[in-house]
């Protein structure tokens, strides 16, 4: 193992360490024991830097105690489903250091509302963002979820019917649940792919038995199991005809695919900033249109009976700020480089489908989200195939992850030879052959026939 | 002004440029191009050392384009009234740097539930996270606001009655009025202090004006707005006497000032991470006992009509997971400093006292806070002081802010001379006494009568 990915960290930790100095100290200057401290502390990144320089030295393990060092993404290949659209840019991550600190984003919060903060510009950040999912106002969210509590709570009574998929992430049936709302889902079918038909028949069916129409419509454009496109458009139209509000789940999509919610015919788009759009979790977007906004991000009306207080520029489902420090922060240094990723969606699908094609060639191997691929995340079953080789090997489900790690992959679930997830997000072409290479070396050791 | 602190930072990116090669690179080792990649940046980190060590070099002054480098803990002494408590620690922001990726908690999550993962070991940092505020069971939610929110979705109906403070911060009206709650304030009278009396009269009141005992008492062991401390013991009993759920605001104790929740009475204890917690925004903790936990941390009941899916172990009023990531690792770095701190509260209210005790030397200045302190935040009234030179200064209320910046001082809002908050936690004595010498020294500099 390459030993300098953990010095960059010792390095880093180090002059973290010569950074508290300076927090200590008067504005004036350091003081003698300070600076006597600073030097002793120089010296130390000197030596480590040294030692990265020449590959040599102890490797750092702990941040503390009983923190570990996370070096998945810089000494293996990460294949995890729902992490690389999370993984931070340079930009976020220096944007992190330098505001981690708690309430860092308020340092010129003149209106007491962080989306109207210019300094740094998270007002332009706000106005961008609703550009860039096509609708017309955004507000950031800690979290996807957050997004669809926000609108259930807004546009939800007890009892009323909301029309989702039965591949829905679970936070849509909990952000439903804690209003009181029913869940109806929309069946996929054999090919595990939402159509605009389905849920127009599934409207019908509540009519039919309910005697009143859904309230709203929640509908994933690629969902977490598969990784499946599902018609959103096709939903849209469905939802107009209706005249039922409808919310585009891009959780994997927003910051990884070019995303219209207007051209969609969605009235609201939820997107993730730890899923999608390279951030600290949790974050995430609530966009909408300029109909919808003034329901769902209103003002508070609630008045205190003694200090006749009010609160109205205040809004309520998003219980005033949101992310008022890092999570929001590394969204928009992140934003530059997500907004052209964005516009390169189809060479990562072209990857995917490479990958895909190569996994393939091992016999056994079987692809469960629809093929060719449209998304990076995708369903595989190695029942037939790497789980033959589990059954009598000694060390049984593991062997696959062991194999996987001895080569520098990791991310899959240590023990799943069966039916799994991976995602190829984010990989270059190096790592996209590499990967695929490893897993006909492992099929070739264990004499798996490959075609 | 010290250009070392700057370079610390110039560093701390060069390095992230470091590490994000090996983000790209094969495990099997760099190749010829990233080598050369590798050397070149090295270079560039001894470069920037070694302007660090001489203080020399010109000062970075962006993160990126539009981000500005964030240095008011390094160069200044920043007195701003909500932030010092969210600072955070060296361990903190180590953890940021290899925990920052969106999902990074996820690596070995086993169960599906934040609160179970062991690597790193989030639940052991559960279980100690509610005995350290006096609890039995605790999960961390992203802000206090997501706390009182939780807490208000599971008690209350809507026209359910709320107790709060005159005092009382937005963020637990707008999780009421979320819900439809009805909030009574109770009068914190002249001395602007929240006693158990006052609140059984209010209580007596609604019982009168409404025919029914209010559902949920909310009330703040120390206000945002005179940091003053309040009754909560007394609060805590009238609460038992009344059996009506007491919900500690501790967004402004938790973290700072040692706080034992059910030796107050508190059925809920709710504390913010980026206030309190030495953690980055959004974060916080929501406790509670035994008998509350089965309500508030309830399973999902809800489950799929076609899919027939549930979600039992998932946590509505959670809507699942919670912080997982960069946020969580920072409170959970943060925390064995966090324990010590609080031993430590005395001293910061003796300092935060010595400072008053200077500032008020200045003829004129007032403290609008209960004084001697019991909090590190204080209101001050400046308008018989500060504020008349202001009425002649060239730059009208600036004046104060300019002269303090000029001597190392931020955090206040620009232009506020007449009342106003501070807030001295955490600053060792050096930064106290200098703090207060140089409100000395203004008021010298412009010939106001110092006592």
């Amino acid at each position: 193992m390459d030993i300098r990915a953990r010095k960059i960290y010792e390095a880093l930790f180090a002059l973290e360490d010569l950074r508290e100095i300076f927090r200590h100290a008067l504005p004036t200057g350091l003081n003698d024991n300070e600076e006597e401290q600073f030097l002793d502390g120089v010296a130390r990144v000197e030596t480590i830097i040294k030692e990265l320089k020449e590959g040599k030295g102890s490797p750092l393990k702990y941040v503390e105690d009983t923190i570990e060092l996370r070096t998945r993404e810089e000494e293996y290949i990460n294949i995890n489903a729902i992490q690389p659209g999370g993984r931070l840019t340079p930009e976020a991550r220096k944007a992190l250091i330098t505001y981690g600190d708690g309430y860092s984003i308020c340092d010129k919060c003149l209106e007491g509302r962080l989306d109207k903060i210019r300094k740094p510009p998270v007002d332009e950040f706000h106005a961008e963002l609703a550009e860039f999912v096509g609708m017309d106002e955004a507000r950031v969210v800690p979290g996807a979820r957050r997004g669809f509590q926000a609108v259930a709570s807004s546009l939800l009574e007890r009892g009323d019917v909301v029309i989702v998929s039965d591949l829905a992430h679970y936070t849509e049936f909990l952000a439903v649940e804690n209003v009181g709302g029913v869940i109806k889902e929309v069946p996929s079918g054999e090919k595990h792919i939402i159509t605009g038909d389905a849920v127009a028949e599934k409207i019908e069916l509540v009519k039919k038995e309910l005697g009143r129409l859904p309230k709203l419509i929640i509908i994933e454009h690629f969902d977490y199991q598969f990784g499946n496109e599902h018609d959103v458009h096709g939903v849209g139209k469905v939802a107009k005809a209706y005249d039922i509000p409808f919310l585009y789940n891009g959780a994997y999509s927003v910051g990884m695919v070019p995303v219209n919610g207007k051209k969609i015919g969605a009235d609201f788009v939820v997107g993730s900033g730890h899923k999608g759009m390279a951030a600290v979790a949790p974050s995430g977007v609530l966009a909408t249109t300029d109909e919808w906004a003034p329901k769902v991000f209103r003002g508070s009306e609630i008045v205190g009976d003694v200090s006749d207080r009010t609160f109205k520029h205040k809004e309520p489902e998003m219980l005033g700020c949101t992310l008022m420090g890092g999570t929001l922060l590394s969204m928009m240094a992140s934003f530059p480089r997500v907004k052209e990723r964005v516009k390169r969606w189809e060479e990562e699908v072209e990857k995917s489908n490479y990958f895909i094609r190569e996994f393939l060639r091992i016999e056994g191997n079987k692809i469960l989200s629809e093929y060719p691929r449209k998304h990076t995340l995708s369903k595989v079953d190695t029942r037939n195939s790497f789980d033959k080789i589990a059954k009598t090997h000694k060390r049984r489900g593991f062997f696959l992850s062991d194999e996987l790690k001895r080569r520098g992959i990791v991310g899959e679930f240590a023990g799943s030879t069966r039916v799994w997830e991976l995602n190829t997000y984010g990989l270059n072409w190096d790592r996209i052959k590499y990967l695929s290479e490893v897993f006909i070396e492992i099929a070739g050791k264990y004499e798996m026939p490959v075609g």
